[in-house]
């Protein structure tokens, strides 16, 4: 499930009140990695906190308003968050972090410095304790007296893909997207 | 912002955890409306929630791995819930809430009995403290040292449609889907 997200939101309480940031996120089997460009108060020095990574597959369009609703995966994480300091340990994550969203990019482009290492926040969350809930199927009311209504009833699907990659403006001309980012023009979005 | 959503996170603090949930809603110009087939126990006797709305928009591809990120819309809203009992208000907010997924479905479909009604958790969240961020430029490093690196950067976007409605498989042969539905395939699943 986890695979198939870009956008994780950070549920923190900051000075007891509920803060919920989103962030992108990398993960193995062991934990899940979150980058600190979020504000870093919601970071730092908390207890627990609840990472839901939620994708939405479509609309369930029942008879009635009420079994209306939607399919969609959705995986929660509670635990609490460790700071990673360790340089090997930092670069790891970073690595997840980065191949999860953009993959082929950590070989393209230029690896974080000592300094900007320093510079970066990044949390890991055991993946201990996870559930993941899924709602996939069509509307419930099929079978019920709302059929008789003869009122058209399923599903309508998300379809997100990437889109054409657009060229920073600042970039000279006669360099091209490089195909692990071209190849990905029209492919799912979700994996 | 809130137009160009769907699902919203809905962060709350239960037995002193933070928790996230994922739910639809809907909106005017003074509250948030939440829909309660989340799990009850996040939507009753709660003090302050956090509401985050996120669109993820694209990826920011720089030439570090530093100056990677996210295009994105996001907002977030502080406040205390309010469990919306009074009829009309309830049947106010369910329309919102099922016209903003699903335009016409609440004239096409029938609507809630007062069973129904009663069997829903609706809450709403005052808009007053609400905060939206914007990330849509290229990436940052386009003028510094790492622009000698010649590697491409720009932007990666997130394409995201409706897809062609699925019939419940319960369906009768004979109803089509309404223009309503049917017409919104290929068009953004944003507003």
């Amino acid at each position: 499930m986890l695979g198939a997200g870009l956008v994780a939101h950070l549920g923190v309480i900051v000075d007891g009140h509920p803060m919920v940031v989103p962030t992108v996120y990398g993960f193995d089997d062991e934990r899940i990695f979150l980058h600190g460009s979020v504000a870093s108060r919601s970071l730092t020095g908390t207890g627990e906190v609840c990472v839901t990574v939620t994708v939405l597959d479509g609309l369930i369009l029942a008879r009635s308003v009420f079994e209306h609703g939607i399919n969609y995966r959705s995986a929660m994480i509670y635990g609490v968050p460790a700071r990673i300091h360790d340089p090997d340990d930092l670069l790891y994550g970073l690595r997840l972090l980065t191949e999860h969203v953009a993959p082929g990019q950590w070989d393209y482009t230029r690896r974080p410095s000592p300094k900007e290492l320093a510079a970066t926040t990044l949390l890991a969350v055991p993946l201990t304790e996870a559930s993941v809930k899924i709602s996939d199927g069509p509307p419930d009311d099929g079978a019920g007296p709302d059929a008789a209504l003869g009122r058209w009833a399923g599903r309508l699907p998300v379809v997100a893909t990437w889109g054409t990659p657009e060229a920073d403006p600042l970039l000279p001309p006669g360099i091209e997207a490089p195909p692990h980012i071209a190849g990905r023009t029209g492919h799912p979005i979700t994996g």
